[in-house]
């Protein structure tokens, strides 16, 4: 085992009952594998990634981008509650193309069928990389195929055949002890932070080998997925390809029935798992050097809006980014969010308030000296009260740097 | 004259009966000075505007964020339908500083009446600048002072007085034919792209020496304000202390009543003014290095949220700034706008259909080419066709640079 590598943000706690395995490692009754189909000028493209058991249970959430990826459509016509296989692609999104692009989506479908022994409604597509141009259909049936000539009892190959711009694979196998007995936990995913047609895309695989029903999956994956994915922001912006497949296949006989102390602690796990995952896309983006939360307490109706109007302003991302505990880009942000309400904000950043009811407070050399100095960590945590109560939200996000703009601004055809 | 410098975009078209005049001339019975009083370490500082005749009318608008600087705060007070005098300064907007920043924004208001013999309730206020730090009164009270002393019949030093990281002055006097006789009309704005409450803010002081009604002066402020600055985006923030001030004094002798030729035309040309200057602003963005106007056509309750989302898109802005054409970035923002809703759009860029009802038209490599070189122009048009009909909106916005970055994200205290 690789030791506690993976949980290392300070906002995720890796549960008691959790315990970290090789990061590769893949539940029981998985197999999965990556080839390198020249889809991408270089490294692997094409993954695949199997349940062994036909009694396979699954949940997904998808994009709600009303410009969608062929692959996100043809997924959502799929038994999304029993998918058994996910065949995956980076290097091309295969968006945009229209009939075009179904049908090389449904083709890749069909190929996988056949290679997997696997019904064509019970596999799960997922394609990232670049928008508008059209994917080289042989290239990926012919990896589909090698693939699954290879399929092995490891995510190595299938967590980086996903990668667009990550820096490196997002992955990690869990060992969780239930009541009922213990089970594993493994996830991939990819996400260079930023959201973009051109180059990324979020993307999350979770394989579990407990027992349990599709409502089950579908229930922990809704909660962990508002917990974790929906609570990130690198850019505000929303892909046309983003795609979560959880499957549980049962393999390890334990059971996990609704509402138990093993669905309970199974959720906790995933909840860690997901958040973790989450939080290092956003660490991941291109140029991010920090990685912000902002906490907001307050209405109900308001609180949403002002964390993303915060998480969101290029303003606040670039002083995050400098390393500037001012914080008037803050109240600015939230200040645009509450048009038409009184601003009674308050703002703790570290922990340290610094504003009180919508004015500064005070601070002595010493308390500004040592504010400057928690800006500059990896991860930094502001926490505002608006008026109201019962709302509470927070979003983490990334840094705006200038290798952001750089990165994205550089032409690639 | 200085010839025809002020109309450089595109989209601003100069009406027929419109003359350019020196760009620091002043409307008839208007005067003005700008003085270094040591707000900001170096430069012109405090600036005073007045009109010498007792029967000025005038409009104002104001930011809509909750949060608001305390000359935005006292100016809401004053009789805004009959300002005389404007008093503006740089360096510091005086803004989060509580009863403290209220008293000295009214402080300065009485020492100005004083020294410009003008009612109090006649006095705008507008301040921009570092935030949350108290502004020095001592300094802004003396350079009111002597600000007062030096009034003339331009706005040189007035429009230097109020610029912050403005690359230099925006400002513009033009004389207008209207069929009742010749009135002229001026503006001094400032705004450096980016809306920041440290760095800016966008001003705006418009004089004309044609005599109306102040409902005559609010309803064209009120036009053309929506279709200038409320039509701009550098980066989607808005700022604490945004201020636009229009004041007419009649000394042309020349009387622009309600609903005639006479306010048709001088709306023409306040329209012209107003939008020359908001485009000033967006290009003259930290970095900034081409402007970019989206065109939404389609369903009334959708096409500001389009345009909004394509305008403050960091992908759209950063290929905006790396000439791509690329059209992926424009439709998966324009997606994220229109959740729940068919994805039929059809986008032109600079007149050239690249996508059809949602999907890639496929272009010639010459075509491409084309589409490559036009792109590389200071001003970029992209037209979208949505589903509805009946509305139409569009948004100026600048490009996202590493500079803008960069500039952002430097502390300074």
């Amino acid at each position: 085992m690789s030791g506690a590598t993976f949980f290392r943000s300070r906002w995720v706690e890796r549960p008691g009952h959790v315990r970290e395995l090789e990061q590769t490692a893949l539940p029981q009754g998985f197999r999965a594998a990556g080839v390198a189909a020249g889809i991408k000028p270089e490294g692997l493209d094409v993954g695949v990634l199997v349940s062994d058991v036909e009694a396979t249970a699954s949940a997904a959430r998808f994009t709600t981008n009303a410009r969608q990826g062929a692959p996100v459509i043809v997924s959502r016509e799929q038994a999304l509650d029993r998918l058994r296989a996910i065949v995956a692609n980076s290097g091309n999104s295969n968006t945009g193309l229209g009939e075009r692009g179904l049908a090389i989506a449904r083709n890749s479908r069909a190929v996988a069928a056949e290679a997997l022994g696997v019904e064509e409604e019970r596999i799960g597509l997922a394609s990232t990389g670049v928008i508008a141009r059209e994917l080289p259909e042989d290239a990926l049936l012919s990896g589909i195929r090698a693939a699954a000539e290879r399929l092995g009892p490891d995510a190595r190959g299938f967590s980086e055949a996903i990668l667009t711009s990550d820096r490196g694979p997002k992955r990690a196998c869990l060992e969780v002890e239930l009541p009922s007995g213990t089970v594993r936990l493994a996830a991939q995913a990819k996400g260079a932070g930023m959201i973009s047609p051109r180059f990324a895309t979020m993307l999350c695989f979770v394989e579990c080998d407990a027992d349990m029903d599709a409502q089950t999956v579908d229930l922990l994956t809704g909660v962990c997925v508002q917990r974790s994915f929906d609570r990130i922001s690198v850019d505000g912006q929303l892909s046309t390809s983003d795609t979560v497949f959880v499957i549980a296949n049962g393999a390890a006989g334990v059971r996990v029935e609704p509402e138990t102390e093993d669905e309970l602690r199974l959720g906790e796990a995933l909840d860690a798992l997901m958040r973790q995952l989450a939080l290092e896309i956003v660490a991941d983006g291109e140029g991010c050097r920090r990685v912000g939360r902002v906490v907001v307490r307050g209405a109900v109706e308001d609180v949403e809006r002002v964390a993303r109007a915060v998480a969101d302003s290029p303003l606040v991302k670039t002083a995050l980014h400098g390393a500037d505990p001012n914080f008037g880009r803050i109240m600015q942000a939230a200040g645009q969010a509450l048009i038409g309400r009184p601003f009674v904000v308050d703002l703790a950043i570290e922990g340290r308030q610094v504003v009180a009811a919508g004015e500064e407070v005070p601070l002595s050399e010493a308390d500004w000296r040592e504010l400057e100095e928690l800006v500059q960590a990896d991860e930094v945590e502001y926490e505002l009260s608006i008026p109201g109560s019962g709302g509470e939200t927070e979003v983490y996000f990334s840094d705006l740097s200038p290798a952001y703009a750089e990165f994205n601004s550089a032409y690639t055809s």
